[in-house]
């Protein structure tokens, strides 16, 4: 059974896209730890994130800098903070945090934000992304 | 005035050295949140990862992807989880951390260990890195 993250990719359900490439996709987090909380996850399906040969890691890792560089242009933070877990959704992910002070990337203290405010950060984010990468 | 990590990297400050390659070091952070609790750094003095060039930045996670494996092999844990804050220390640096369960990622939980568990610890990582990198 394709994991959560596959349908997403897939547009079985529904999320906040921000951007993609030919492995990758980027989207908000449904519960961010802050508001852009960005997710990169390779579109193969891998549940350990080491376990990416070489070249997929470095191709995500990749992808990570550009969006992390558009997250960090539009929503106001001092840096853009990395996460990853991986005991949850067996599917690797990277986490975008958006930063300002050190207590922001509390796993525990996870929010819901409105529809509307996720919709205008994730075209705020795509925006960005696009703009930097002459999309 | 050089970071407190250019400082272990030139060895003037003593260090649970792991691994080093032309750009990068990578040691054991002295208050672990869990043992074998690595930190990757990049020898150029630059604060936010993300303003690393890109060639800059996939070195450096080159590097974290072999060590990240060399730290699974070493100590018993269910996967190497990864974090990037950058708030209190100007010199990028990726936290590697060996997890089991969910909660293990806790910065709010940090330790200290018996040097000479340090000690045992970093030479099983730094072992593991140069076996499997054939050094």
């Amino acid at each position: 059974m394709p994991t959560i993250f596959s349908r997403i990719i897939a547009g079985e359900i529904p999320s906040y896209k921000v951007a993609e490439n030919d492995d990758c996709f980027a989207f908000l987090d449904i519960n961010p730890v802050q508001p852009g909380h960005t997710l990169i996850v390779p579109k193969r399906e891998v549940d350990y994130i080491f376990d990416l040969t070489s070249d997929e890691y470095l191709r995500l890792q990749s992808f990570a800098h550009k969006v992390a560089h558009a997250v960090k242009a539009a929503v106001p933070c001092r840096k853009i903070g990395v996460a990853v877990i991986g005991l949850e959704v067996p599917h690797a992910h990277i986490h975008l945090i958006p930063l300002t002070h050190e207590g922001d990337m509390d796993f525990n203290n996870k929010k819901t934000l409105p529809a509307q405010e996720m919709q205008r950060l994730a075209e705020a984010i795509s925006e960005a992304y696009n703009t930097q990468n002459n999309k």
